[in-house]
């Protein structure tokens, strides 16, 4: 396994040069204690736990998986100890709002901490990570009782938490979900059904487990909008703040998987167990979209973290590693062989994955920060980031999460036959990496999101809150001699404005149109928004440079990635604009019959 | 577990139809025999074979794996029957020399075989496959007493071969290898290393394995020019055609993989074991290359192998699996929910597969038959056919593979999270796929291979005896109505001939940027040629369309696909095509010191 060494400096060239975050959070009503000094040793303490308690967990996790029995599940040695720790480091109440026992940090940080746990041990982070779901949910839709009850066990990090919304039937079509809520005279619900795919569901890292869980009332209408949220508790909460009688939530097993090995993965039955209702009935997959975006974006830091923890591996082994001489003659005359960094394809590989790390870290952390805006900016503020949010969240699933799993594979090729052997750590992280395009929606399903609901659902006005984004970044930074790559990002701005507009056209003939561009729209979007934030970072590196901060060769590295990234990255959208734009008849025309051969 | 169904219609397809087997053996003397009656009965066979006796150990294959002790290696259960059974109906000797016992059919029968095996259970295919190198070199270089002592017990499938080349700390760079070979007083000699990664270097299916090593004699010359070949057998022949004395090579322990867990990966000691000298001291590796290609070959068919199981899967169930309606309307209106197969997005998935499959066929079958023209052809021919190989082989290998794991893992995207547990079976194609990519030559060795030692190496000849194939193809159907994407094909082989002849300019002044183009160039060579392909398919579907030759659906359904090809995988030539003439200064710019961040 690569020895995992949390990337600071890159981290706080993004958190605190490229996004000013100080200076941001000190505009933000509620966050003024948000410091850049603060924010760093969080930072850093984040790293030390990460790189020093769960990184060493993360090849024995998988290799031990998670055990099922009667009495419940036990995940591998040390990962409840670990979780411990982190309890008592206070870690689960970073982010969590203050009135709850939380520390009110900004969104940021914890999206930092979560990236750097998921890095050194992304099945570890599972389940403190599911909690979130569980906190926003109470924290917007939950009563003070329940408040009371569960988020403050919740934002201690006592108790964990669960979203349970996929049955064996339906993951995507939430709208076909079975799960029935009967009332029950004391006010509660009985709670019957199963859910499957979730993740936390059963452990022994806590005391008690919070479900959330869709489910229908006897009187709902069919579909989607009969959908209603309950709580429903491993153990009933005591009077003493401690747990009581145990609820007819169980697990029935544990799914075994490609990777996340040591993250349980359950199938949950609820046997009439004891449920409240939070939120108003029926509207329970509105009140999920409120943290949506957060928890895409939580999942869309995989795509990161996997990628930096290959890359991290493959620099090492391409150092180490002694394979042929250099075509322009030898680099290490004195050994056998030149170490493998020197041949051009090696770099092409370390390179790729180098762009998709920093370039994807400056994207998410910028989500993160308008996910604060949306919670604490003024009302017009706050509408227009949760507009952008809107926009680029999908892209932000998608494509990090497509794009980290090609970095990883990129960390096994790298290593050639040795990338293959379980030993050296690199296959894992492709094992790990895969669940990313699918869970929390789907690459497809973010792809229709985007197109549909976002981009031609606005009449393309999501779109342009970006583009004008774009655009202004253009304007300010005019003149190309001190800013490259502007005017590539230009033309990519106009090209990405018109031919969303072709699809809409063709859409409002035929909607399948829109479907039939959709994951190729969205990877389309994936690399100018990239290209946007490799413009970004270019041009802070050329003002770093000609201001002589120290550091040249940081970012004199940022400027060459750029220029890799706008050489041998970008034109892949050349690729997909083609391939969206040749229309659905070469998708939709072929009878279901004929796919066989 | 998808249910493997061999794929005989477009088997048949390619064999027959497109390739017109029968006429084309006729032709090399050798192949009298080949009748497409013969030919079929026993590709027939082999479909059962495959699909009854080894699709079923294929995922507990998976799951058991290989076990390791003192005695030696227990391959999975039903392993060592199932190739009892495959050597009982004669199918090691299929494609081997008549004179020692083989069935003396063609290779392109053989491929196929490997073929209908690997796609039901590649791990299991791996033992009798790893014996074919063995075979060749004893057929091309062994002298007659180790054609009788060792070829025909390869031959008959008794004893099973390996080929012993990798060390720890130099797979593709064989130059830095240092076991030793030391001459004997008896003639024979004394072998002492280690090796790694040999494939079925020691099972329990077969009584004997016959190791094929890579050693150095005492005064051999520095790197690759002093590398010699021997036959080092786990047991001694005995003279009554049985075994006699174990020799001193034994399995030190076996590799903890990724994927192909069924495949027992070795470390071998060699202890002073008695080897035997096969062909001409330091001649080693020019003896290898005489059988590269085929190797390749059987490398390449694994990226068709796992595309195509991947996409029965897939296809089945997007048949089966009901979610959400279909943008225009619902399909199947009595149903809770459409097969998602109506949505685009799916059928885009499908299609990339299918695409990739049978192109990939068409592409491998066309290279096998080459190979036996090489063998079997006069001289003139038998030149000709070399070259196009040797041109070819590289990009069958590194692009089928690439392609085969892209189709791999969009069988998992087709299934949503439960493409992601094992269960399923959909999961472990592309854990098993992954490793076509690396082995018999990563895909960055390939690249080079075509980049450095076919294209420029041959000042540009070797590409052109395959662009003058595709240009024959274009003039003999140049009437667009009846042909099409004749002129698409043409303007592809102009362009790959001016990209090739720039990038060898670049190179003339700087050699890396051979390497800086290599990969991109062989993925852009890949794209072409199934192109060429496609479009002779869909000449051909055209026809037999026009003639009324029946099954028609078959033949529409090639035309949509090539159609589907056309339109949305050649495209990503485009990125290939930027990508490559960025030259090399964006890969080699970045000293090695800022990698770091």
């Amino acid at each position: 396994m690569p020895e995992f060494k949390a990337p600071l400096r890159d981290i706080n060239f993004v958190m605190n040069e490229l996004l000013e975050s100080e200076a941001f959070y000190q505009s933000l009503p509620g966050f003024e204690e948000a410091s850049q000094d603060l924010m760093d040793a969080i930072v850093e303490e984040g790293a030390k736990f990460a790189e020093s308690v769960l990184a060493p967990l993360n090849q024995s996790g998988d290799e031990e998986g998670c055990t099922w029995s009667e009495e419940g599940v036990k995940t591998p040695d040390g990962f409840p100890e670990a979780y411990q720790q982190y309890v008592e480091n206070g870690w689960p109440a970073l982010a969590a709002e203050t009135a709850y026992g939380g520390q009110g940090m900004p969104n940021l940080l914890g999206i930092i901490q979560n990236e750097l746990a998921g890095t050194a041990n992304w099945s570890w982070g599972m389940y403190p990570g599911l909690s979130h779901g569980a906190i926003k949910t109470l924290e917007e839709h939950g009563d003070e009782d329940q408040k009371q009850a569960y988020l403050t066990k919740l934002v201690e990090g006592r108790w964990t938490g669960t979203m349970c919304l996929t049955e064996s039937h339906c993951g995507s079509d939430l709208g076909l979900l079975r799960t029935k809520a009967e009332p029950q005279a004391d006010g509660s619900y009985a709670i019957t059904g199963t859910k499957i795919f979730i993740s936390a569901g059963e452990h022994d890292m806590a005391e008690n487990i919070v479900h959330i869980v869709l489910a229908r009332l006897p009187d709902a209408p069919a579909g989607t909008k009969g959908i209603s949220l309950f709580i429903v508790p491993k153990f009933m909460p005591a009077e003493d703040g401690g747990v009581g009688e145990r609820n007819a939530v169980h697990c029935a097993s544990i799914e075994k998987k490609m990777g996340i090995r040591a993250s349980a993965t359950c199938v949950m039955n609820f046997d009439g167990a004891r449920g409240f209702l939070i939120g108003p009935p029926n509207k329970g997959l509105n009140c999920m979209f409120t943290f949506m975006n957060t928890a895409r974006i939580g999942t869309a830091i995989q795509g990161l973290a996997h990628a930096e923890l290959s890359y991290q591996g493959a620099l090492e082994y391409a150092r180490d590693r002694l394979a042929m001489r250099s075509l322009t003659g030898p680099k290490n005359p004195d050994g056998p062989a030149d170490p493998i960094i020197v041949h051009p394809d090696v770099r092409r590989m370390l390179l790729t994955q180098k762009a998709i790390v920093e370039g994807s870290r400056a994207f998410l952390y910028y989500l993160a920060q308008l996910g604060d805006v949306v919670e604490h900016g003024d009302e017009e503020r706050a509408k227009a980031a949760d507009d952008l949010m809107a926009f680029l969240t999908p892209i932000g699933k998608a494509f990090v999460t497509e794009a980290g799993y090609e970095a990883a594979n990129l960390g096994i090729q790298v290593y050639g036959g040795h990338g293959f052997i379980k030993e050296w750590g690199m296959e894992q992280i492709v094992r790990d990496a895969r669940i990313a395009m699918l869970y929390e929606g789907t690459t497809g399903i973010q792809a229709m999101d985007l197109i549909g609901r976002k981009v031609l659902g606005s009449g393309g006005k999501l779109l342009t809150t970006f583009t004008d984004v774009i655009d202004a970044f253009c304007a300010a930074n005019a003149d190309e001699a001190d800013a490259p790559y502007i005017d590539v990002l230009k033309a990519y701005k106009d090209e990405w404005l018109t031919v969303s507009m072709s699809i809409g056209e063709k859409a409002m003939q035929n909607p399948d149109e829109a479907g039939a561009a959709a994951v190729d729209y969205i990877m389309y979007s994936g690399y100018v928004t990239l290209a946007f934030f490799w413009a970004r970072m270019a041009v802070l590196a050329r003002q770093k440079i000609a201001a002589g901060d120290g550091d040249a060769s940081f970012y004199e590295a940022k400027l060459m990635t750029a220029e890799f990234y706008f050489d041998r990255l970008l034109p892949r959208t050349r690729a997909h604009k083609e391939a969206m734009e040749s229309g659905s008849d070469n998708l939709m025309a072929m009878p279901e019959a004929m796919f066989d051969f």
